[in-house]
Parts: C-alpha cells; structure tokens; sequence
C-alpha cells in the first residue's frame, strides 16, 4: 500500500466468497467508480471456477464506461494465499448450500413455524448460525496469521453471530459488518418527508438517525430532517396505512425487489411502542412471537410481506448464473452501476481519505449501555484513518428493550454453543426462540432432525 | 425504642392493611413468640372494623401459651396515625375488591388467555399493578413525612412494582419485600436430597442458595449442601418425574395447601434452561409464553397445577371471616403457630439482636449486573443493624435472561406508566407481555376492557 | 428560523457575556464569514455598556471585506429577553472580577502552591467554580424558561463543572463545552509530522485523534495521520526535545501567544506514562501533584512555561478596551479573520447543513466507561441535525486513569458543594487537591482565606 | 473428605509457607480448638527444615490442654505434594530475604522517601510485588493442577496483588485473602461505644460495619451498633484527640504490639474526608501523598506512628526462631491461643457448618461499582457452603475515592507488568505512586537501584 498525494495505490483487498454472482460484481463496479484508490483482489472460493469467473468479470470492470480506476482480480486456491499481504479483507460466504437452507427454512413448517427469511433468527437461523461460526473461526485464524492488520468486513447472514465469531476467534480482529437495511428505513422517511411535509429531493444522508439494536432487528430513536423531527411525519404515515401498507414507489434495486413488503410489520410495530423498526418486515417479522406476524401463510400475507421459498432463491441463483455466463463470454456488457453499499467508502475512509458516519456491525463497548458488553449490535460508527469508531447510540428504549435484549441474549449463546461445538447449549437457545411455540419435546424432535438435515456441515458438533 | 441489655422495647409497628385475616394473624403469633422485642402495633385498614377485630385478637395472642412477649395492638383511623413514630412498617394490603381480580383474572379469558394467578405479571398483574401503585405512592408519602427512618417490609402483591414505588416516590425510604416461595423451592430440594442422597433432617437453612431473578419468578443459580452439589440432585428429581410430576409428602401451610402444583413446570424449566426456577409452578408459568403452559385449562392441567378461580378466594375469604368472627368472641382459642415467615427474624436482625442472609426483595445496585440498576430485584441480602445489604447474586444466566430480563422490563415500564397516570404507556408494557398473545387491535380492546372494569381504582388515569 | 433550500434565515443567538472583548469578536467574525446562516444575535452582559458597544462592532463585521452574511445585533438588559426565543445560546462570562482572580491566583503563593493558570483545577480553580457554578445555575433556569430547546454552547472556564452545573439545574438542556486546546496538540502533531517524516501540508483534520479526559486535562490514546501511527512520531520529537522543549515555529494567534510553552511537560507525561497529554504545559502541569512541576517558580521555569500573572490579565485587558474604543469609533478597521474556532461550524452542523467530527465537553453517557457516569468528559462528538452524539472514547488507559479520574472525582465533589452552598464539602475536594500539598490546619486557614477573599460572589453559602 | 453427622473428618490442608514462625502457630491453635473439623495439614516450605520443625509443633497442639480436635501434620519437599488432594490451601510466604526487604524499606529514603511499611504500596510495596507475583502465579498452576477445587487462603502481603495474580492465572480459582486490620478499627470503635456511651462489653461482631477499598487502606462507610449510629461517636474521638492520638487500653495481641500508632492519621482522615479509614496508621499513611504523613521521620513521630526498621524485623525474627526452638524441644509448653484470626471459622463456613459475615480480600465483581471490576477489593462476603459472596459494599464514596481508585489502578497496573516481566510498565506504576514525588530521571534512578538491588529474585524480568 502506497500514499500519493491523497490517492492510495497497491491496497490488497482480499475477498473470500469471491465467486459471489451478487454482492462481488456491486463491490466490483463501486471500486472502478472510486477515483483515488487502486490496487488488487485476490478472489477465493470454495469453487474456484467460479472465482476464476469473477476475476474475468472483475478485470472487465476497468474498461466499463466511466471506470476511474483500474484494479487487478486474480484467483486464489488456497484461503492464505488471499490473505496474506491484504490490506482489507472483505467476506461474503454462503454458509452451506440450498439443501441445508431448505431444511433451514422448510422443516420448521411441519410443527407450524413459518420463517419470511430463515437466515438471521428463528430455528433456521439458529441452525445455519451452527454451520457459519466454525467457517468464520477459520477465516479468523487465517486473518490473525496471514494479516493481522487488515481491516476485515463482513457481508454474510446472519451477521451478529458471524462478526461476534470473528472476534472470539481473533480478538484484536479490526472487523466489522455491513448491511444495507437501514438505508430502506431512510427511504422510507424521505418518503415520508415527501408526502407528508412536501420536502423533496432530501438524500439519504440528509436523513440522521440514532440507530440501535442488532442487524436486521435495529430501530431508530431518532430520526431529524434539518430542523423538522421525522417521528411524528412517520406516525401520520404509520397510522394512513395501517391497514393497507405503504406501497408507492418501492426501490427497485435487485437485490430488494423480490423482497419487498408494505411495511405494515413496521406500522405496527410503530403503534405498539413508538419507535422506528429500521429493517425490511421480513426481517423484523422473525424477531418476533410467532402469534404477531408469522402465525400461517394466510396471516403474513395479510401483513403485507411474503415467505421466501427456498425455490425462489434457486430460480434466481440460475438467472444469476446465466447473467455470469454472458459477462464472462462478453454476451453481456459490463457497466457500472451505483450499488448504494458503502463498502468502497468505508474503506476510503479506513484509509484517512475521508470521514464517514454510518451504521455498522460491530462490537459493544458500551455504545448501548442495556445490551450485553462485547455482545455485536448495530449502531452508527464514526470511520477514519485506521479506526471505526462507534458513536453512543444510548439504550435501547425501555419499551422495545426485552424484544432487542431477547435476541442478543440468544446469539451470545448461540456463539457460546457454536464455538464449543455443544448441540445441547445451542438447544437451550432454540427452545428460547418466540417463534419456536413448541413444548420441550417436540422442540428437541424439530431440533433434531434440522441438525440431522445439515449433519454435512455440522461434523466437528 | 429503648434498648435494655439484649431486649428491645417500646418498639412501635404499623400495620398497613391491619384488618388483614390471614398475614397480620401470623405477624401476631410470631411476633408473640420473640423474646427479645416487644411493644405496640398499629393497625390500619380502610375497613377499620377489621383493624379493631384484629385488636381484639393480637392482645389474645399475648395471652396464647407460649407466648414470650406482649404487644399493645391498636387501630387508627387514618393512614398517619398509624405511621407516626414508627420504627417498622409492614404493608399488606389488598388493591381493589374481588370485583376487580375477578376482572383481572377472567375477562382474558375471553381472549383466549388463561392466568393461573393474575396478580403479578400477565393482563391481569398489568392492570392490578396499575391501581396498586397509587397506593403505595401514598404509604409512601406518608413515611416520608411521619417516620422517615422506620424500615419498611411490603408482603403486597405485585411485589416488584409495590417496592419500586415505594423507593420512586420516597427514594430514601428504607424499603424491602418478604415472600415466602423460594423457601418452597429449599424444602422441594430437601426432598431430592432424602430421596436421593438418603440425606434426612435437613433445615432450610442447611440448603444454601443463590438466588437470582424478581419475586415469583426466582432462580437458583447455586444450591449447594455441606460438600454436596444439588444441581444433578435436582435433575435426577427432574427426569424420573418429567412426565408425572412429584406429588408425594407436599407442605400443608394453610396459606399455601389450596396453591398446590407437582412441579412440572419447574421440571420442563430447568430441562430446557439448567437452572432450577424458584417459585410455585402457578406462578412460574405465567412467566412464560402462553404457548408453553397456559394454552388452555386442558393443558394446564397436563402442567399438574390450576388455575386459581376468584370465585374459590371468595370463598376462602368467607371461611376466614368466620374464623375471626370465632377468634373475636372467644369461641376459637387462640394458638401460637410458626409460620415459617421471616418477618420477625428480619426485624430482630435490623435491631441489631442477630444477623440474617435471606432472600428479599430490594433496589437493584448491581448485585444482578444484567438487570437493569435500580429495579427491584429478588436475592440474598444479610440483614443487620439497621441494614439490609444485598449479596452479589451475579449476572442472570444467559440462558434464562431472556425471560428475566423482559419482565423486568416490564414492570419498569409499569411503575413509569402508573406513576405518570399515563394508560398509553402501560398499554406499551400490556401488549408485549408473553401471555397476551394478540394482534394489536385486539390487545387494545381488552386492555380498554379491563381498564373500563376497574375504573373505580383507576380515576386518577 | 427558516429554512430556504440550504440556507437558515432568521436564526437567533443568545450570547450571554455578549460585552466580551475576545471571544464574542471572534465568534461575529465567523459569523460573518457564514454563508448559508444569518440572523440577530442578541447581547447580554452585566456590564450593559460593553453589551452595546459590541452591538457596533458586531454590525460592522456585516460590511467587512469577505463578509458573506450580515447578523443583526442588538444589547438586552436581562438575561430573559436575551434567552427568549433563541435557537442558540452562546456562554463566555467571566465569573466576578481581577480582584477575586488575583486572590484565587495568588493567595495559595503564601502556602508555597503555586498556579499558572488558576481557573481551572488547583486551589484557584476551585474556588472560581464555587462562584461560577450559581451563575450557570441562573443561565440554566433562565434557558429552561426561555428557551429550553436552544443549543447551548459554553466558552466559560472552569469548563466542565460549568457544563456540569447547567445539566444538573436543567438537565434536558442541549449544551456542551468548547475549547481549542486539543486543536494545540494536533498542531503539535503536524509539526512532528514534517520534521520527523517530510509530510507538509497537512491539515488539523487530517491528523485523526481519539480524546480522553477532562478539559484541560485531556490525552490522546490514538493518533493517526493516514496509514501513520503518531505515537512513535511524537516519541521521537519528545526524546529529542526533552531537556530543551520544542520552540521551533510556534502558533501565533492571539489568544495563545501570552501563553506559550516548550511542550516539556507534555514530552514528560509522555515518558513517563506512553499517552500524548492534549492540552498546553501550563494547563496540564496544574493537574499534576505539585511536586512535578509547579514547585517553586524556578522550576516552573526550567519546565519551559509560566505562570500567568493577574497583573498580565489587567495589562492585556486594558490593550483590550483600547482595541474596543478604536473599533467602536472606527479608528481601527473591522476585518474578517479566521479564528480556528469551530463554533460557527458546530451551529451549521445542528442545523443539519453537515456532519462534523470534533471534540467536545459533553455529559459521560458511557463513553468513558471507567470515568463516573453524568460527569463531564471531553471527547469527539458527531455533530449532526439537532444531535451531539458523543463518539465511545474507551477507557482512560490505566496508565493515566488516576491522574484524570482524581479530578473528575473533584469535580463532582465541588459542583454538589456549589450546587448545595456547602463550604465543608467543597474543602473535602481542596484538601485532596494534589497542588495542596498541606496539613489539614494550614489548608483550612487557605481556603478559608481565600472564601473571604472572594466572598463577594459567594454570599449564598 | 467425609461427613459424619455435622463433623467434618479427612480434610486436607495444605500451607504454603509451612516454616512459617507466627501465622502457622496461629493456625495450628486455632485449627486445635475446633470442634467438629479434624484431618491432616501438609507444611510446604522452601526451607523444608521449618516446615520440619512446625510438623513437631504442629502435632504437639493435638495435645494441648483445651485441644477439641488432633490434626496430623507433615512436611513436603515439593509444593505438589502438599497440593494433591487438598481441600484447602494457605499461602503464607515471605517473597523474598530481610536482603530484599531492607532495599524496599530503606533505598528509598536516599530520595527523601519514608515507608513506614514498606510491603504493600510505595516504592517498596511495587517491588516487592514484582517478586510476589511470579510466586503467586507459580502456586496458582499447582492449584490448577493438583486440586482446583480447593478454596484458596491467602495471607501474604502484599495480599491485593497476591489473590489478583492468583485469579489472573487460574481464573477458575475459589480464592480469597485474610487480614485482621479491620478489626482493630471495630475494636477503636468499641472503645469509642464505651467512652462517649458508657456502653461496654460490646464484641466485635456487635460493631455492624460497611467496609470498601482495598487491603490496607480500607474505609468504613456505616458502622452501627444497635439502634446508635457510630460516625458521631467516632467524630467525637477524633476532635477531642486530634492533636495528641488516642493511646489508652491499645490491644496487646503479639502481632500488633510492635506496631502500634495513636490514630492520629484515622482521626486526621476522618476530619478531611468524614469516613473512618479502617486499617492501621502505619498503612494508611503510605497510601496519601508523601506530604500528608510520611515527609520526614519527625513528621511521622509527630504524627504518633513509627517507621518499622528492617533491623526491627531481623531482631523480631531471632525471637521467633528461639521461640521456635524452645517449642521443638519441649522447653516451651504448648498453650492454645486466642488469635482473633478469622481462618478456621470461613473453613468452617466453606463446609457449610455454619455461616458467617465478614471482610475479605476478594475479586470486585460489581460489589464496589466505581472500582474496576476484576480488581481485588476488600469488603464484607457470606462465607456458606462452598460459596464465598461478596455484598454490596457499594461505591467508595467520592469525596476518597480518588485516594482509593489511584491505589487500585496502582495494583491493575503492577499485576499487569509482573505477569508480562515488563520493568517498563512497572516503572508507570511506581513513577505515579503518591510517596515518589521525584522528577523522571530521580524517580528512574530510584526504580533502577531497587530492581538491582532484589535481582535476585527478579531473574525473569
């Protein structure tokens, strides 16, 4: 890595996961469109052709229209030869294949559990939880050998328990996680703003807000346009569309678009305790007693939001690969995009090119003084040369704290159990989990045959 | 208050709630039974009849054979009277009428919810907490301005959110809570402990616990006698009499014989969790989500408890009534009795007399890290001259924090709701309790319901 | 006040101490030098007079070359109407007069205690905060009526027991405190930077720092310009420098260079403890036992710093009034100057029109978790819309942690003896002052002494 | 181990230390007028022959006049021997020779320095750490390895970093350290009770105290008796004596007597502070600036304590061991003692005999908020069954908390530097230690001279 001027040369960047047909190719298109940063990405998949793949998409992202810098992809065969000299390391996985997500997300529903996503909390995200945090000690021990400096980010789901493995793992780690869910809620506020206070053309970062919680379960307690507090715009919104959800103009982006919702899981949760869920209804929907939103199919549909189908995510993973096919044969032109991540700027700012201000996965120092100390929460972080540093988000209000606590509580001890490879701590988290409205024995029988489902990669247990 | 070498005299006791027939009857006897402290008690009640039977049967009670000392009873007609120039201060009363617990426990029903007790936590502990409060405000109140000093000993339920007001409205009051549960978690281990150790003629005393958790859902964290760990004691109790209950030998204290349970509850809590819960089943399981033990009357009797019908404590009233209707006329002699409570004990220790460790319920300073400082909180705590010093009970396992942690969360809520009079706000605590498992607009139109039913006590809102 | 695209019109400043003859010019400057905020300021001062003099001054500043917006200035007789209304307040008053100061200075000289500033910490310091507190009583109550969502920004020494009282008396005020004395050690740093690395041209911002402490006694625990860490840069400077100081090119602005030192007793701190002191040697060596460097004047002088005598004050105040004279008469030209300060930035960036990073003396909500909880810590801070989000400093490292919790302690202590008009409380703080190094008869005689020196101000205790 | 009915036989001691001629005397009387405990203690001493020779002693207190119980003693050549099997272990070492002593003491007086202790703070306490620790860590892994589920006893000085390097090594171990200062503070205030009350044959257990700080330098911050508030009695004493100490009636106990003081230091603290500092005059003066109490050996006489003379030390010890022979060879009778040690009655607690209350130098784990957690305290603890329990002392209050939070990070520094063999960090520690008030250089000097002058037993540094 090398100064000039205010540009940066040679940086390392490490992707692992790096034959992503999704979040490399944004990732990709955002470091071409950055003006003062070059330098290379050595791309390492547990399937390497498809990393090779991506390092012939990848190098074709330099000559796209508007490209401002060129960077050079290569693959690698081995986890260590991509760490090894990295500046930044950036972690996108899929813990596992659709064979063990179905059973994540499909078994539950023979005992009446219904999951929007499966990936995050619930007794599918617990599961898939067992099988990510061995792959993250991993990747760890490979940072602390290989590049202890590095900065390392993380994209994968479910993202508290993959940072907070991380840092079990490696303790003087410099990780951290992003995810764009947030972003959605600002959104929403603009557009709140728009209809309600006929204030336009506001960008998201126009939009501050106090952000606690833990990822994909966070909440505003504070939301201020200028001089103008949102929460009361947000409450006329909430109260409009109670009924009938919020449906103008949903954002498009393809990473959202399958998954939209009305918000209506949002309204209510506003109405029930005056604060601001700040992620997708699909998400927010699983932190929640079974009874609220996920009781039957029929009753989240009434809610607005729909449950992802294993099904869907292979149809869609076969139109990815076929867009794969046709950047690499060159069917399909390369062409940069704004993705509306902020993984390029984050690293910009890591290398004291700037200064940033957003919300990230990292751990609690004491930022919310009512969630555990060390637990990983989701809160506004201050990013500048070589530091994140997180700003005090304060508690999570009183009101909405045993749903927040509740979750943290069951990622410490989900982490605990995953690292001490120990089924029986990890099922006291499970039966613990609200939508899991089981007795203990049909519980254990559910647990069991989901950990019998995903055995594959649940051996070292 | 004058000391005479190791004796105690002229000590003076209010009695709020003084036509009590059931807790202040048992004060008497033990109070009767100690040699070392006399004096003279107030009695006040709103029906003061009862406070003047009640002065009747304590000067009996000086009389009883056995008794050690003599104490002066009286009624008051007013609150003040009774607390001027206390030294101790014991609070029993009863907030509201049958009328009201007859709403507190039975309009969910028609919702679907089912309480087994409904006076601590639940719909019906939300509501009842809400017209108990003011009412401590004002015992409050009037500590503060006619014996600030006097130590204070509340036995009302809800426990937690009684004690609470008391120190939010006077925060120098020197205010504790005495309940007698966990003691009937000491005698079940004493049980397991003849059963499966051969171990006989064990005390309470002799099974030293740790207790973590708010009144009526209590936790031991350790139990241990002499050199014997009590933990796989307990859960070979637990396995062998998973699916029937202990039923054998159970503890026949008039106060407690109509509340029976075989301990399933406590069995399936400590299976899923690892700690053994430390209150009566009845009142664990309203702890839990509805889904766990309190579905319906069916299933609550699989769980081996009942559901406690208010018309059986408007009968249980009617026989008391006839019993002090005997113990006033002289046609029911008067006996001293152990009533295995520990009020005296307390206040002989707070004397300086002895020193004490026992449960109570007390300010949270730290003494439980993870729950949130300034609750109230119950564990040990070493009584003595003039103190009350919590132990360090140590963080709730992480395991059953959850659970705790919510209902702590909970009744912080409701003290602030009630204090400010503010239905909004307990609504906010009501519709996030496990047992109200309700989409929002129904869960506002029981609310509205209860609150409507016991109106009379809730004119200040 | 009005937004009108990105512009804010009509805001309105309180500036109370508006008859100041330094900071309030330097803030009219900024103010001036402003382009998308205008709006009247309102002047308050005892001393009505200078009030309306700065009012021709401040309304000159509109007409000087460079100015971008004019604000309307204009002298109030009470501090009310000053307040009413304000977005923002602005405090820099100087709490009773040179005669109270020389006391508070000198007095302690006839005790072989010696002070080089004397309004901060030190026998000095303290017994300024006993007369300044009430007076932040008053603004604080006055803000709470007048005003009570303005922004308050305090200038006023002692700093953090000022901030400390206006919480107390108003404690849902908006205030914090500023000072530029951080901003000396980021020069400092910059200075290391060329000398030591052949870096030029770097700004205060580029060199990124995280702050600990307390005003006037804050420490950097990181340091970092890029990809360099500062701490073996400044070790470097400070072992060169150690016995001599660094004099080379030395910050000239005016409100310093009075107050110059060689950095010796920063180089010492650093050796002995590894952390970068952030405040200047005369500040810094007064919250050190008075053994260090405050000992005799000649060792004051072989530390490369001064002590600043009341006698200088009155000198530089008369230069002061004579600037005045000539800009009010118009002898001297009014003229736009960049101050360094960064009020004027912090007010844009609560109306929203940016983000700003920047340290700040603000309530310790945990961000300084091993200092105590409510006091007043300086640290970053995010300035956003209508938000001060302290940014989480960490712990005070070990090293340093009894030097700066010591005074944090005495802080606390003196701002409840203020608040309580408690002299015996306020000793107990100045008999653990490390600069008293007396018996307890002689620190008595001292500090009574020194009340009656300055009982004036002091009549309400 | 076995129970039979409420005695316990078969127990295991093991005494590290085991050649020791006073506190192994101590024990062994004690230990022989127990009732209901009886087993075998293992003496382990690197001079074997003084653990030889206290086997003889040892096994001639089974005979003594008055003796309950015989304990079988017996020396080991290495300390694993003496660990195996062992239920409870004392340390009671001397790190180091009267060689080693003499530098801590008496080097420090060349630059002005005076200890009147010299083993648990100043210049002499951080070295004579340095060799205690690497001791500490070295029993600790014995008792990781050869009975980690003894309870551990420490009695050696300096006993905060001893128990701290314990817990740092074996984290899992049940270990806690005894010391009988508090008592005498208890005893002057019984003397107190008798002189300004006219109440006597109070015990110490009447004297109900609050105690926090830690080992050496703790403060009371309640003490009671009955219904009768000590503070106001206390006060009394120290005005009506603060000019010539309090002498009458001084406990003659052999360990106390050569180390006596007039409490003029307690009475001077109480004065400043308004809590009563409750260890010995001797220790407490070490903790203040070196300018309270310590500045000249005039100054201390004036202050009615002594500086104890390592030759003081040497002479005592030729006593003991004349007393030791005598004891060996019969010319001495053994005669059953009084210790007033507290050691025998918390092994009779652990056992669960019975339970007790009382101060104990043990892990803060939230017992005293405001000091660090993790850090050794010393307050009161319930001694039960297996369990040792702090209370809640609370936080030290804040008008010494400076006083005692300085000495604590004193202590997390040096146990820091001595588990790393880190001069360097140990050297921040000893620069800032309130009786080393030199300049950097002296103070390196100093630090140097003392580390030559003990290398001995610093080889691993």
């Amino acid at each position: 890595m090398k100064y000039v001027d205010n540009r940066v040369e040679d940086i390392k960047i490490a992707y692992v996961g790096g034959g992503s047909r999704g979040w490399a190719w944004g990732l990709m298109s955002d470091l071409a469109a950055a003006e003062d940063i070059c330098g290379s990405v050595a791309l390492y998949d547990i399937d390497y052709k498809a990393a090779e793949d991506n390092v012939i998409i990848g190098n074709k992202f330099g000559d796209a229209e508007g490209a401002k810098s060129r960077w050079n992809y290569y693959a690698t065969k081995t986890l260590e030869e991509a760490l090894t000299g990295a500046n930044f390391v950036v972690i996108s996985i899929l813990p596992g294949t659709f064979k063990e997500m179905e059973s994540d997300v499909h078994t539950p529903e023979k005992y009446g559990i219904y999951q929007s996503v499966g990936d995050t909390t619930g007794p599918g995200g617990i599961i898939r939880a067992l099988r990510t945090i061995p792959m993250m000690q991993e990747i760890a021990r490979g940072v602390e050998k290989c590049c202890p400096d590095a900065w390392v980010i993380n994209y994968t789901n479910p993202m508290t328990v993959s940072v907070k493995a991380l840092y079990e793992t490696f303790p003087k780690i410099k990780a951290f996680g992003c995810c764009h869910e947030v972003f959605g809620t600002q959104w929403l506020l603009q557009t709140a703003l728009k209809e309600y206070e006929g204030i336009e053309n506001t960008t998201r970062a126009d939009i501050n807000v106090n952000v606690v919680g833990v990822n994909h379960f966070t909440w505003l307690t504070k939301a201020q346009y200028k001089n103008i507090d949102l929460f009361p715009v947000f409450e006329k919104m909430a109260r409009e569309n109670y009924y009938t959800g919020y449906v103008k103009g949903k954002d498009k982006n393809w990473m959202n678009n399958f998954f939209e919702s009305n918000d209506r899981v949002k309204f209510d949760l506003f109405l029930r305790f005056g604060y601001i869920a700040a992620a997708g209804d699909r998400h927010l929907a699983e932190f929640c007693p079974g009874d609220w939103y996920l009781q039957t199919p029929e009753k989240v549909r009434e809610w607005g939001f729909g449950l992802t189908p294993v099904s869907f995510r292979i149809n869609n993973l076969a139109e990815r690969l076929e867009k794969s096919r046709k950047r690499v044969s060159g069917e399909e032109k390369i062409e940069l995009s704004k993705t509306g991540e902020e993984g390029v700027e984050q690293i910009r700012a890591l290398l004291g090119l700037h200064k940033l201000v957003t919300n990230v996965n990292i751990v609690n120092r004491g930022q919310m003084p009512n969630l555990p100390l060390g637990a990983v929460v989701e809160g506004n972080a201050v990013f500048a040369a070589d530091s994140v540093t997180p700003v005090m988000a304060g508690d999570v209000p009183r009101e909405i704290h045993a749903l927040v606590s509740r979750i943290a509580d069951e990622q410490e001890l989900v982490v605990k159990a995953a690292i001490n490879r120990d089924l029986e701590e990890a099922f006291r988290a499970f039966v613990n989990n609200p939508l899991v409205r089981l007795n203990t024995t049909d519980a254990r029988k559910l647990f069991d045959e989901m950990v019998e489902n995903t055995k594959t990669y649940l051996k070292e247990y």
